[in-house]
């Protein structure tokens, strides 16, 4: 069972993409001593409109600094939506030395288009992922599923991703069976925190044989956040005897609660409704965040919206 | 299945029970909008040399004022180990009309000195509850489990509290097998959040036959503190179509976060390691607030009380 931390990359969502030096130097020599196989430290992109930091698009000289510092694996990832197949070569080529592993955040609705993303990044010789959003709607919408035997070749880790952060114990073992009937890809799996799921779900994941599993330290990530690195070490070390460096945990974990003490992280109510009826927590997020909305009137657009997805 | 909220109660560790006026009221008035059967609104004691607030002793005035405020059932719980038998008649029988019911916690050590006590209490016609703590220790520590059909006619609700915050969704399952093999009083659960099982732990338990189980808002509460009263109801909202206010819930959730900020409760490294490793709490959460050691002395000292029970 390997661990990916995609701290940065994740927790980009708060800082956009953006991270002190001397935070980003705690985290890589923390992460040094510690049983983590991948570091996600970033999005691969061509230059946005919109500004968006250094771990956004990963130049050159990030990766590079990220090599100086560590010699654990590094991953990126891309959003399939946004990546043409033609930038493969323009983006990620120039850069292929740097990186052990390429995710890509996959829509199961264009599965498709991901195999032909898939097959290009191969074909460069790269070790690629997949992670397939909202497994929570796979039962309901998961033609895809039909489809996995033609990852063979083409995908070394397909991630079962918990978008909504509303997924159960239970949930996972179903989901797992489902996938196994089509394929012995290795399997990952990548959840969040809306409901204070992220240990039992990743830990039901690793009893039912899921090979690679995400977290981040103090959970920072998008809405509510990931499982707690800290978290899935400390129960890894007490249930399994892990080999944890504590001091090194301990500067990290550190080191990012002060950044959530500005940013503040972490499952709420709001986060709590939106995962527990799958809603998208993006615009929780952002509605949380700009703390225009008094959570009582989030919680009322919520409810309209699963009235509405009900009645639809 | 119902429903016990503590906030007061337990929350008290980080106020040393007292609360203002208007927070208590925000409580009552929300939790008399919401399904919550019993409220916990402290100990009931006689008065100690330290000072400790109106929810440690919960004088008349403070029951009067509950009442006023709110037709849910009340509850107030004492500490077996410091509660003369004598004391029933002189400090309980005086408010009796205010208890709907009387909950004591029981080290399984005293499990024959709790039996004397809840007899008495009988005798005056209390309702009673057992909270026996360490239950992840039962297993090794459990010659109390024997007793347990003595129970029978004396204790209403038999709880089983997860002291250390380390029990896992398959520790509830063999507990509760290990009990109901002795007894078939109605069975109660009270989780600790350290490892963010709170939830999972106290779903299990309900799946598992469990009658009353425990939370507090924004799961404040001893140490690491209690699964959330908010994550709770959301979860069987979603899941089991309990009908939730979520104006009043949100109301109670958003008073109690300011008093969050100030204290700090909630889990974090030093109370994850003390979880996983069931070690005591109490040392963990004078060091945590007291902010004079870092995270890191706490978690070598732990890391040596481990190496030192597991020598032992």
């Amino acid at each position: 069972m390997k661990i990916l931390d995609c701290t940065l990359r994740d927790g980009g969502y708060y800082t956009n993409w953006d991270f002190k030096p001397a935070l980003v130097e705690t985290y890589f020599r923390a992460m040094q001593q510690l049983p983590i196989e991948y570091l996600e430290i970033g999005y691969r992109s061509r230059e946005l409109a919109n500004y968006l930091g250094q771990y956004f698009y990963c130049p050159e000289y990030v990766l590079e600094n990220a090599r100086r510092l560590t010699d654990k694996k590094l991953a990126v990832i891309l959003n399939q939506k946004d990546f043409p197949v033609s930038d493969v070569k323009e983006v990620l080529v120039p850069v292929k030395d740097y990186l052990d592993l390429v995710r890509v955040a996959v829509n199961p609705d264009n599965f498709d288009e991901a195999l032909i993303l898939a097959t290009e990044l191969k074909s460069h010789g790269f070790k690629v992922a997949f992670n397939v959003m909202y497994m929570s709607s796979w039962s309901e919408n998961g033609a895809f599923i039909k489809e996995l035997p033609r990852t063979a070749g083409l995908v070394d880790y397909f991630y079962m991703v918990d978008s909504f952060g509303g997924v159960f114990p239970g949930d996972i073992k179903q989901t797992i069976k489902m996938v196994r009937n089509e394929t012995d890809v290795a399997l990952g799996f990548h959840g969040h925190n809306n409901l204070e799921l992220g240990l039992i779900n990743t830990l039901t994941a690793i009893e039912e044989g899921v090979e690679i599993v995400d977290a981040t330290i103090t959970g920072m990530g998008r809405g509510a956040g990931n499982l707690k690195t800290e978290l899935l070490l400390t129960a890894l070390n007490a249930k399994h005897e892990l080999d944890v460096n504590f001091n090194a945990l301990t500067s990290v974990v550190e080191a990012f609660e002060q950044l959530q003490s500005q940013h503040g992280w972490g499952t709420n109510l709001p986060y709590m409704v939106s995962g527990a009826n799958s809603l998208p927590q993006k615009d929780v997020m952002e509605w949380v965040t700009r703390r225009f909305y008094s959570f009582n009137s989030i919680i009322r657009a919520l409810q309209n919206r699963k009235k509405g997805s009900q009645d639809n």
